[in-house]
This record gives C-alpha cells, structure tokens and sequence, in this order.
C-alpha cells in the first residue's frame, strides 16, 4: 500500500491548468488537476471502454459536457461519465479536482 | 454522466459504519463509508486482482495494514492498495473515505 497526500500537489498555475498523475496501474489512474479560476479543462473524450470519475475537492464551477450542458460542480460532487461520453470542467473558483480513470488510458 | 453529492450520504451511524454505494458498473465501484469517532473499518482483503483507492474526504484517523501498521490519515490523503493486500481504516474523529475499486467486487 501507499499513501499520497494531496496537499502537496495544491499548485496552480495563472496560465491554465496543473495535473498530477498521483497514480497509474494497470488497473486505474488517478490523477490531480487544479484548475485557475476563469479556465476550463475542454470537454474531450476517447473512443474507448471504461469509466471516469471526477470528484471536487477544493473550489467550484461546472461539470462540461456536451451541447453546452453545464453541472453545478462543488466539493463533495463527483460526476461519473464513459470516456467516449463528452466531459470537461470549468473553474469559477480555483478548483482542484480528482479523476480516477478505469481502466487506464 | 451522472452527478452524486456526497453532502447527501453525510450520515453517521454511533454503533459503526455507514455505507453508501455511489456508483457500481462494470469499471469500477464508489463507495462512500462514514466511519463514528472511535470505531475501526476492520483490516481485510480479498484474494482478486485489483485495487483499491481510499481518499479521506473528513476527519481524520489512520490507514491501517496487516502487521499493526497503522499510517496517519487526514483529509487530502488517499491510499492505493492491491485488493489482496490487508488494509482497513481506524476513524479518531467522525470520518468520511471514499472507496474506490478497481475492478469492482
């Protein structure tokens, strides 16, 4: 087992966006993105199996998906999407959010 | 996509753990434990493939293993362990985790 602690990866970046891979199996990836106020993480996805978890864990703004929808998005949400469904973040405050993504990719 | 607030399985039972199961597919199982001041997720493990993620969303207490190890646990961390490896929780406060597996069981 190990342990990571978040709060060594609470880094923004006035630019955009940081993202730290906290880890990566073979079974699941998690991953922390802190997200500036007034950005968004652009709604992506990927012609693949699996799911992906996005839990808020500091800050508020929108669960993206897409034909513009828009999901409150506070800490204690957590949005769970397919890959190959649209999905994106926006940050009204700034924002840290953990994703889990099963299987990796 | 599907949005789940965990304000809304904020509840504690005094003899124990409370479970609530967030989400289940065939990727991955959320599960959201509330853990009474002073009780103990008691060590285990499963003879599978996988993993299992525990992130501490409130309170604090410790990630226990086999062996009387016993790693400190507040909010922010989360432990990554192989589903056949022996991990439980000990909960010194009201505490929340959110329980992640990989592939679910």
């Amino acid at each position: 087992m190990e342990k990571y602690d978040l709060d060594t990866t609470r880094k923004f970046n006035p630019l955009g966006m940081q993202n730290f891979v906290i880890h990566d199996s073979e079974f699941f990836k998690i991953i922390n993105f802190n997200i500036t106020a007034g950005r968004i993480f652009p709604v992506h996805s990927h012609d693949l199996d699996g799911q992906v978890s996005i839990l808020v864990i500091e800050g508020e703004g929108a669960f993206l998906g897409d034909n513009e929808t828009a999901i409150p998005a506070k800490v204690g949400d957590i949005l769970v999407s397919d890959i190959r469904e649209p999905h994106g973040v926006r940050a009204d405050t700034d924002m840290r959010i953990l994703v889990t993504i099963a299987p990796p990719i």
